[in-house]
Order: structure tokens, then sequence, then C-alpha cells
């Protein structure tokens, strides 16, 4: 069964992929606006991960209105919430029918962990996304804590730490950024997003273990 | 790393073990009050899975308590839910320590399933049970919904289904059915429980992927 999973780059879903690997045929997928090619990271870790990767080219009028969301809020939790259900509405609607029985048309995934807030959709929501698509959402973290997170990517991942303006990467924050910073300048961009340390995928570790790509 | 699954015998508690096996180390584990033997079933279903099992022992006086709840309540949701959390508690603290890492004593996991309610634990009961205990707690399915699971047991299960009083089977529902009726008749077992369809495990399908028992 082809499994599409909402790929940042980042160590979630990087781990999500490598927990789906043995039951599903993974591909991975980068959502871009068209802003900025802040997909490209993804793409490269994804190689590094072994797995195919793909592009998800969103309408930008998401992006437009997540930054009006962000600047209005001042906080970006709405503005990562929207852009991430229309991400997955867009996977569900465009990727590949490939799953034929019990009425679903595609399997779709993202790394979300248990103690997420941001993105995280409510259970209500995840169903009526499955049942508007006759998709099945997977989110193989969901079950999993941060210790429990933390161990596993320890065991599967290489990873390296830093700053988050200073870390490339592709998860949805990044183009938002540039949006911000382009319309409202850096300054906003620094009210807007909280420093913290943030951590990029370098190479995954279990080579040992099967991989599709 | 060991991880010990709460292990009914039934088809999610299995499924929850065909997608820790490529990660971890795991062990099936049957909890018995010492009222009846229903264990010897999930005993029988981890052999024919591929996996190790052991019986958790726990006191008698939590299965009373499941008795009074569900008498009072007159539905046995409570009770089974006041099973489950004492049955999660007692495998976090008994099963052998085999993680250092990270201050974690034990990896503990079940079948609870994205759109079940009972047995349910919220998010802060989780976080409270994996702070006391030393523990990480995992819930494979709890990303999975309805569509989802099912796909997943037909393509790894052989499954048999019947009313819920014909199957064997090794959950809480077997012991509490068994002390309240020796306690008030089989009348208020057939009131407390609803009549429905259950499944039990034949055998696994899978069998070109690699079993750890």
């Amino acid at each position: 069964m082809d499994i599409f999973v909402l790929f940042s780059g980042g160590k979630d879903s990087s781990l999500s992929a490598i927990l789906l690997e043995p039951f599903f045929d993974v591909t991975l997928v980068t959502c871009n606006f068209g802003f900025s090619d802040t997909w490209k990271f993804a793409r490269d870790v994804a190689s590094e991960l072994g797995f195919p990767h793909k592009v998800l080219r969103i309408d930008g009028v998401v992006l437009e209105t997540a930054c009006d969301l962000a600047v209005g809020d001042g906080y970006p939790n709405h503005a990562i919430n929207h852009i991430h259900l229309c991400a997955l509405q867009s996977a569900a609607g465009t990727m590949p029918a490939t799953v034929a029985s019990a009425g679903v048309r595609a399997f779709i995934a993202d790394g979300t962990r248990r103690d997420d807030r941001v993105p995280m959709l409510e259970l209500p929501d995840a169903q009526r996304l499955e049942d508007t698509y006759k998709c099945v959402y997977v989110r193989p973290l969901l079950g999993y804590g941060r210790r429990a997170v933390n161990l596993l990517v320890e065991t599967h991942l290489e990873i390296a730490e830093d700053e988050s303006e200073k870390i490339e990467k592709s998860d949805y924050e990044a183009e938002l950024r540039a949006i911000i910073e382009e319309r409202h300048g850096f300054g906003m961009v620094d009210e807007i997003f909280p420093r913290h340390v943030q951590s990029r995928v370098v190479r995954r570790k279990d080579r040992n273990m099967p991989a599709n790509g």
C-alpha cells in the first residue's frame, strides 16, 4: 500500500516515515507555495533517508492567509495549523489513488506527536478529513510521547541542532517566515516566532534496515 | 529495546505488537486476577504470532472494584477503564527494567486506537503514568482510525468473528464477566454488556516478515 507522508526534513516526519516503512510503500511529500525554494532541503534529507520524494505545490493564497493570521495574532499557531490542514487536504485530494479496497482512495500521514500542540488536528477534524477525501490519515507518532520519540530518534537518526533562523528547514515556518519578512520586515518575523533550538536531520543510522527508496 | 505490550489476544493488541516488532524486542503481557484462567487463549495467540508471552498477575481487589463499578453503573466503561489503568501501572512497575538511558525504566504499550472510547487514557493521565513510573507508554495505534486498522488487520491477520459470549478471549471483559456472573448471575452480565460481534485472531498472514519470538 502506498502512503504519502508530509515531510519537512525534520526529525518527527523522518521518524514517522521510518515507522511506516516496514508496512507501506512510503513517498515523502513536501509542501511548497512557490514563494521560496524551501523544499530543496527536504529533498536532500529524503534522499539521505532512502525514500522517494515529491513536492506538493499548494495555492499561494493559503500562505497569504497564514501570513495575515500570524501578523494579526502576533504568534504563529493558527497560521501553522491553517497551512497544515490545507496541506493535508491537498495531499489527500491530489496524490495518486492506489488503494481500491474499503472505499479508500489514498493513505496520507504526517509527523505530529502525542505532546504536540501545533500543528495538530482534533479528532473530529481528522475524521472529517478522512470522510471528505475518502482517505486514511495516519499519525504514526500520535501514540508516542517526547521521551519515546527522543529515544527512537537517537536510535535511527543523526541530528544537528541550532537556533531557528540558522537551521535550514523545509517546514511550514520556513516559507511563512519568508513571506512575513518580505511584507512586514525581519522585525515582525522576530516578534512572531519565538527563538528556540531547532534540529535538522543529518543522516540515518539504521542502514541495516530495509529502505524502499 | 524491550517493550511489554498489554495483550488480550484480540486484533488491536496483535496489530500493535506487529507495528512495534521492527523497532523493539516485543514481549506480550496478559493481565490476570487469578479469578479465571482467561489468559490461556492469549498465550496461544501469542505463540501463533511468534512473540514471547507473560502473564501479569494483578491484585484481585482491582477486579472486585471493577465488578462493583460495573454493577453500580449498569454499564462496563468505568470498570474497564479502571482495570486498564491498574494494568498499565502494574506493567510499568513490575516489568524488568531494561532501558538505562534518559531516565527511562521500561517501555510499555497497548492496543488502544484513535477512535476508541474505552479503554482510553486521557493525555494528562498518560503523562502522569510515564512520570510516576519512569516509563515510556506507547500506543502504536493511537494515530490510526478504524479504516486504517481494518486494512492493516486484513493484511497481517486472519480473524474469526462471533457474538461476544461465544468468542474465547483474554481481554478485561472476560474475567469481569466471570466475577459478575458468580456474584450477581448471568442476567446481570447480559444487562451490563451490550451484545456485539467480537473478533478473535486465528493466525498471522505475514509470515515472510521477521518475528522476534
